[in-house]
């Protein structure tokens, strides 16, 4: 028989209500058998909703929080004032037991990210990042790191989130040797703010980083390396951006097909919309905790919970990413 | 008669050689009867291409420089080593006489910045910014300031940029009371990195800036502002990236397009390309400096150059830009 993963599931939060997560997540126990899953929120409708669905109620258990984090409440002081909140304990449930093995939540970022630095990241506070991997123009896939998590750091910090995503991509996508680049004003080593210029030196000269040297960003999704470091301030433009451009040109392209009366640019559409929907690719990923824990989008559907738990599942058979790097520097 | 301007345009540094830069000149000539040219580079080379094209010489001055700058210099040590390059001949001439009202770059981007900075920012050494302006999805135009110029700076050299940005636009774009709106990761006041947070408060603060707050990467070319300052960290990651998507997204648009054998496609791109073509959009504005000086993208074509000339024209009239607020802040 194989290995039993349980992960915790905030059913709070999402924009399409809890119904919607709670049967996504029955439609990932569906999918993996080897899975078992801590619903958390309001215990009398989770039940509700799981017999209505017919869930096999032995890989269930339920958590009763009665309050919920918003986006309008501060996340730190949410944390505290909040205890009784889906988030806070579905992160105390996960701290303090060991047959769970991860998180989902498609809720309050901030506080998400806030409370994963509270309750994961054992004595010594590590910096989080917000990672999100991002489909490449060769096919691959690139992992940028950090999103918005960390906005302020030092260059010591994109080290340590270079071996974050070096290691989540090794163990998760199964990349030998992930190469791993910085995001740059240029290609040149002398390119760079203050710190992405120490982060260069840093990275060049770490010997367990497979170091491709700067890119910019014309080139952060060109496929040319597996992780992209940056801090959080610029990888949410590249996020942002990316993201805006993208669904401006779809939009354009409407727009065109209207005017021309052409309406066979709709599958086109159809077609762009498969590669730059970001929803579909499980949204962020919290890397530098002790276990790991998944930021899906608000807008998230039943698919986005299946996806994410998957992920989660590939990540507690490789706990070592988690175990390794979580602690190395402050 | 209408006022008589004339501007400096250096021939060396396109990519497509000093005959394109020079036919580019002329087809200014030809379209603006108030212009004239000061053509900085090899001498016999320009004057042979003048008699070619039958150019009006009453309106054509010649300056020999035998040196020229490339991207493969060091730009501060070029611009002491290769006194007698097109481009620091061109920057002299612009500096000493009063006659001259602005240039034409289409070289090294570091190198035209710099020398910039060395001649015309007086005795003050301020900080330049490099402005591109580009086309939202209103219809409209928003200028991104800085993109690339500086990189590392203080709060205070975003809120000179903020002012920069504005007269800019005010004066070439006409807009009576352009919307300044601040890059950042988050909506809030309180998004931001340290810089970005400090300069938000002194954007509300300042009665001069018509400030409407924080804009996130995928609003930077809603229109939703018409000025949108960032260090040149930042801005440049919205330029490029918004470049790298839009060229990704017309390739996968042209594959598409093979893949169905659906040519009427190509018109889709002609389309595309004409919105998010930014070589048409006359290239980056250095602002900062006591006299405007243009850089013109290196793969330029003669439109450019004309379209670039416009543009200096029309500082020309407005030349308050630059003498009011290039020498506001160290």
């Amino acid at each position: 028989m194989k290995n039993q993963y349980k992960i915790v599931i905030d059913t709070k939060g999402a924009d399409k209500g809890p119904e919607m997560i709670i049967r996504g997540a029955l439609l990932a126990l569906d999918k993996y058998p080897e899975l078992s899953v801590l619903l958390v929120g309001d215990s009398e409708l989770i039940s509700e909703e799981c017999k209505k669905q017919g869930a096999p109620i032995e890989r269930i258990e339920i958590l009763e929080a009665p309050g919920t984090i918003t986006n309008y409440d501060s996340p730190a002081a949410a944390l505290f004032e909040k205890t009784d909140s889906s988030l806070v304990r579905a992160l105390e449930a996960l701290s303090a037991r060991e047959d769970l093995v991860g998180l989902i939540n498609a809720g309050s970022t901030g506080a998400l990210i806030a409370g994963s630095m509270r309750y994961l990241s054992g004595k010594e506070r590590v910096r989080p990042a917000l990672a999100a991997v991002l489909p490449a123009s060769n096919g691959g896939f690139t992992c940028l790191v950090d999103t918005g998590a960390t906005i302020d750091c030092p260059a010591s910090t994109l080290l340590h989130f270079a071996r974050l995503g070096r290691d989540f991509m090794k163990n998760l996508y199964r990349i030998d040797n992930p190469r791993v680049g910085l995001l740059s004003n240029g290609a040149e080593p002398t390119k760079g703010n203050k710190v992405v210029k120490e982060a260069h030196v840093l990275l060049n000269e770490a010997e367990d980083i497979n170091f491709v040297g700067n890119i910019e960003g014309n080139g952060a999704l060109s496929g040319d390396c597996d992780v992209l470091v940056c801090d959080g301030f610029a990888g949410n433009q590249v996020l942002k951006v990316t993201e805006g451009i993208a669904k401006r040109i779809i939009t354009d392209i409407v727009k065109y097909s209207k005017k021309t009366g052409d309406e066979s640019l709709m599958k086109l559409v159809g077609y762009l919309m498969g590669i730059y929907d970001f929803n579909s690719l499980g949204g962020g990923i919290i890397l530098g905790t002790s276990k790991p824990v998944i930021k899906a989008h608000g807008a998230a559907n039943e698919q986005s919970i299946v996806s994410t738990a998957g992920i989660l599942l590939n990540l507690a058979e490789n706990k070592e990413i988690f175990d390794k790097t979580a602690f190395d520097i402050k």
